[in-house]
């Protein structure tokens, strides 16, 4: 994997970084990602021919690897954590269960995104051409999508299942759950900015900005790692992972509106390449250019009465908005 | 649904026959429909806005129902039969369980098709435009498929779940496994057509084509059904589904090697618009300009020596196929 081993030492010298001090947390949990990709491949069937493996390690390398993996890594912090308050040593096995686990959260992650971007013909995700511009992807990456989420069962079949049974169909189950709600929240998300093409901005209402948040983000970013930490630990009550859900999604609202915030008056150099949001293309600065419901933008809204907003052209409602919000630099 | 029992009333009259005349698994199967289609608006979550259920019901509707439904209807065939092997009577329950997961290949298929749909740019699809290509569709039908290939989950989860949990763990580990192999089928199919966009004949072999075949259509159109079946007879043992395997594979070549004749011979007026194709864009008579590699090619191209193959130009050879295999009339 020279390609990926290089982006990733780009990525650190951009930020100014050595890899180290990303923390041994993050190198560990990178430190499996090529063991796993083996481990799909090995489990497809053998009358497949070279390419189509060699296309599908490809794809694994350059859609599932490079960000934070905030989410990835949060499992085994959060399994450890529980761990430790019960005066344990987390387990080597159960950490190791943890990254596979994060790592899937990684491979959904990739097929949402992957989606996204053709969805929304966005250009680049992390600093390089979007998978389905490659020009011998496109179209195909409609197909990809579904097989980064089939990656998903492969690993936790393959590593979870002879661990822990229960905690495998519990984990299937979850991995369901959050990719339904995340669908959910991508057809809110499309369906707000323009239902049958048209932008209405009488949709951005804050109701319908949390909304978004919590399905198309919150769940799958902040709840699943959460919930799938805890379930390692062996807390699946209910009580338990009703109140996971309630904290962990509104930090997906924090998130989100500092975000939008971010997108607004970050500094580029700060932000950088590396993006906040996995969602939009990473280019800071083209939320409101872009007419999304975003943070800034619903509280303009807000502080407008109908006939103010009824009463302007939207163009003309746009550019007021991007004045007002205008950047520092 | 006015607009889909009337779109079944016509498909039935332009066939000229009498819905009765499909006869009664045919009845009991599309019977059970509407009730799938309110569970799974049932399990939406509550603050989601009544447009999103109306979006799903629709999508439900204009997708997943049409056909001959020879899949979903499989199961509970291959479950009744193997009773009455028994001398026993089916079972009212596990009949309806069979429905159930009969209607989640349909699901299935339903995914499958609005994304194939869109990766091949069709137009129609069973008589009418393409999921995608509704107005008020468009882009979002990717993240639609997600959507409908959830709601295979949501109803096992329902359905299967509490009628026998070990059959549950099963069906969702075959979905997962047939769904795997079809994507993986789609991948050969859509890089031997056109691998970076070139057409490249030396790739149309007969061993490439039956691998294809397998992978994309007889997996989730034969084996799955059966299997499906047999898991809900309580059979679930290596040998028996290793032989279902290599039958229900034969079985798909065979309908595929068929189904690939008639796009060139079959009488339209016969084969109509209920097409026997659900991959292809069920227009009669399309493969060979649209240069799939079907059997007729692949046989042509068995025909040849290489030299004859490599002399001539492309556009010659497909002209030449196209003269060869003429259609009768
Ligand atoms: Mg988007
Ligand atoms: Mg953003
Ligand atoms: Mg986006
Ligand atoms: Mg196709
Ligand atoms: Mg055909
Ligand atoms: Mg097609």
């Amino acid at each position: 994997m020279p390609e990926a081993a290089g982006k990733r030492k780009a990525e650190n010298e951009v930020n100014g970084e050595q890899p180290s001090k990303k923390g041994s947390a993050f190198n560990e949990f990178t430190g499996v990602f090529d063991g796993l990709v083996q481990d799909i491949l090995g489990l497809l069937p053998k009358e497949l021919p070279d390419e189509s493996l060699a296309y599908i390690k490809k794809m694994c390398h350059y859609t599932c690897y490079g960000g934070k993996m905030t989410r990835g890594i949060t499992v085994g912090a959060t399994y450890a954590d529980v761990a430790r308050s019960r005066g344990e040593e987390p387990s080597e096995q159960a950490m190791f269960v943890a990254k596979v686990i994060g790592w899937c959260i990684e491979w959904l992650q990739a097929c949402f995104l992957v989606l996204d971007d053709i969805m929304d013909e966005s250009h680049t995700r992390r600093g390089q051409p979007c998978w389905y511009k490659l020009p011998e992807v496109k179209k195909m990456a409609i197909n990809d999508g579904l097989i980064l989420e089939s990656c998903i069962f492969l690993l936790l079949k393959k590593h979870v299942k002879p661990y822990n049974v229960e905690l495998y169909h519990n984990c299937v189950e979850l991995f369901h759950e959050v990719s339904f709600q995340t669908e959910l929240g991508q057809l809110l998300d499309m369906t707000t900015e323009s239902p049958e093409g048209k932008l209405d901005f009488s949709r951005f209402t804050l109701e319908r900005y949390k909304l978004i948040v919590k399905y198309k983000t919150a769940f799958y970013s902040f709840y699943l790692p959460v919930a799938a930490g805890l379930y390692l630990a062996g807390l699946t009550g209910e009580k338990d992972l009703e109140l996971t859900k309630e904290i962990t999604i509104a930090m997906g609202e924090y998130f989100q509106i500092q975000d939008d915030f971010l997108d607004c008056y970050g500094d580029p150099e700060t932000i950088g390449k590396a993006g906040t949001d996995f969602w939009s293309s990473c280019q800071i600065g083209t939320d409101i250019q872009d007419k999304k419901c975003g943070w800034l933008c619903v509280q303009a809204l807000m502080k407008c009465n109908e006939e103010q907003v009824e009463g302007i052209p939207k163009s003309v409602f746009e550019s007021l908005l991007a004045k007002i919000y205008k950047r520092s630099k």
